[in-house]
């Protein structure tokens, strides 16, 4: 069941993610099943500091991604607001940095504006899934189209798509997983006797923590993502807030505390959890917890992360993401579209 | 996008199974998510050798489940073909026990009748699934009907589902999983110190294994799941017979084997895989391998399964059922409604 479909697709923000889903669109004959999605037009990408590119008849993307590649930057300047309003486009994948101290105001209205035009949208930024998924939800339902956010949770592996589509019929009780790979990455280390400044110096230079890691560290961008599942996948959804989400921080790890799991056969680690409480109260954690190694999660190392869903009929079922890349990442996005394409 | 959807559902077997979904179905109150597929009649329940019940107005499922636990069988007399012709139906439930030695000939009869017939089906033996998927696939797409088999591997966890509607885009390059519960529940026995002969015994007593185990222990269910696999979810379908999936017995397992393996930090498994070798040449394996304990499928006990699916772009996705029960098999029945509802 097919949707009318002939997406004109503008980009917002054009990083590491924003690349890989361009390579992979420009490379049909690597990736052949691409072709599914059937015709679309990128009409445009804008960056906030490195320029933009614009055609109404669709980019060539292989082009795109040459003059990327030799420049560094995009030779047009168009600010995102202006393009939302003035580019005939009718998606936008938002892929703007998420900003946690701003509660993601700037994506909302990037979002806001998109849905108000009759665009649908992809969000890649938790900011509003978290601060404002009930709102950018109901005023997509009032213009009759759709928002998604595959790679918000879980890089790209299709957690919503998953509880969303092939869970259809279950009550979802509980959501558990590890998913934040910075914390994930630095209590293994830390389990190697490295101190947590050493793990989290190597983190960065891994490129899987930010220049500043506290809000791995402290546990923000877990919360953020407890809010992601819970606002989105619970029903009715649950407006819960990042800042409502309780959360240990790792700073208060020791040495002994890790070496104390290990001699009763566990593992420290991160786990987001969240389940209704009753009709009006969700709640969520971001909490330190010792896992025995006979359960998946202790397996969890890296980058790699696991979400187990409980049901009230199909029971539970655990989806792990394993060493993931870029690329799976660039899914979430083609996950989306091919989403958006099938209506929900 | 939901098609148009007025089911009139007759049920072909009602083992535990199928019992339990006519369970679930009655009971919404305890179910609520249940409500979205929308309205549904079930026209009949035809058994082989106790009975069936038949109403072309809907039967009371709270009343066929008093009948059935009262008596123990149902007090009409037809047959599955003369059902299939003469009842008012538009979506047969096959869920008559596997056959292996006949190949599933007789499943494939009826799912045969039911699609020219002009029905949807849901194939829960997975015979037709691993014998004759090509021919039935065909001739339902002839008639513009769907064919699903959620329930033929992982019991309900929805593997077709995920595979074939969340990563659509992708290419399947490989599958891997533990899929039968007897071997895998044996293995584990064995680890204990429990004889190949008492551990089956344990099973059988469990409702795990059946009377006979053979099929189990040489592997045969194992390939006919590995079969169904490739040939629904390989594009082009693989058309893969179990015969030709190579087979490991698990009766050459000694006990030496199973110490060493722990020695070395590891556990027996009996893993199924399948993927592409070129174009026309599909492999199929059920091969008894040492699993290291950083594994996810060394955590894989009782009656768990566990699946990885290797993809071009998305990566690596494991799905894990935890400590299934007969909803989670039902529910693969309920997944298969919703999607005969939503299309494909």
């Amino acid at each position: 069941m097919i949707r009318f479909w002939g997406p004109r697709i503008l980009f917002l923000g054009f990083g590491n993610v924003g690349r890989r889903v361009v390579e992979i669109l420009a490379d049909p004959a690597k990736y052949p099943r691409i072709e599914d999605l059937g015709d679309y037009l990128v009409v445009g990408i804008v960056t906030r500091s490195h320029g933009a590119t614009l055609n109404p008849r669709g980019l060539d993307l292989k082009r795109v991604l040459e003059e990327w590649n030799r420049e560094g930057r995009f030779r047009g300047e168009v600010d995102a607001a202006t393009a939302i309003r003035e580019t005939n486009h009718n998606l936008v994948v938002e892929m703007t940095p998420l900003d946690i101290p701003g509660r993601g105001a700037e994506a909302i209205r990037h979002i806001r504006l998109a849905l108000e035009d009759g665009s649908d949208v992809i969000t890649c930024n938790k900011g509003p899934v978290a601060w404002a998924w009930h709102e950018l939800r109901e005023l997509a339902y009032d213009k009759g189209r759709g928002i998604v956010c595959e790679t918000t949770v879980m890089d790209g592996v299709p957690v919503f798509n998953l509880v969303q589509r092939s869970l259809k019929g279950n009550r979802i009780l509980k959501l558990e997983g590890i998913l934040n790979s910075t914390t994930n990455y630095v209590l293994g280390e830390m389990e190697k006797g490295v101190s947590l400044e050493e793990a989290v110096a190597g983190a960065q230079r891994l490129g899987v923590a930010e220049a500043d890691p506290t809000y791995d560290l402290e546990g923000w961008d877990a919360a953020v993502k407890v809010a992601a599942l819970a606002n989105v996948l619970f029903r009715p959804g649950a407006e819960l807030r990042p800042e409502k989400v309780e959360r240990d921080s790792l700073r208060s790890v020791t040495p002994e505390r890790i070496r104390e799991a290990a001699a009763r056969g566990a593992r420290l680690k991160v786990v987001c959890e969240t389940w209704r409480e009753s009709y009006h109260q969700v709640t969520g954690r971001v909490k330190i917890r010792e896992i025995p190694l006979t359960d998946p999660f202790a397996l969890v190392s890296g980058t790699s992360s696991i979400l187990r869903v409980t049901t009230d009929i199909a029971g539970k079922i655990v989806i792990t993401e394993e060493d993931p890349d870029l690329s799976t990442t660039a899914y979430g996005v083609i996950s989306d579209l091919f989403r958006l394409r099938e209506g929900f």
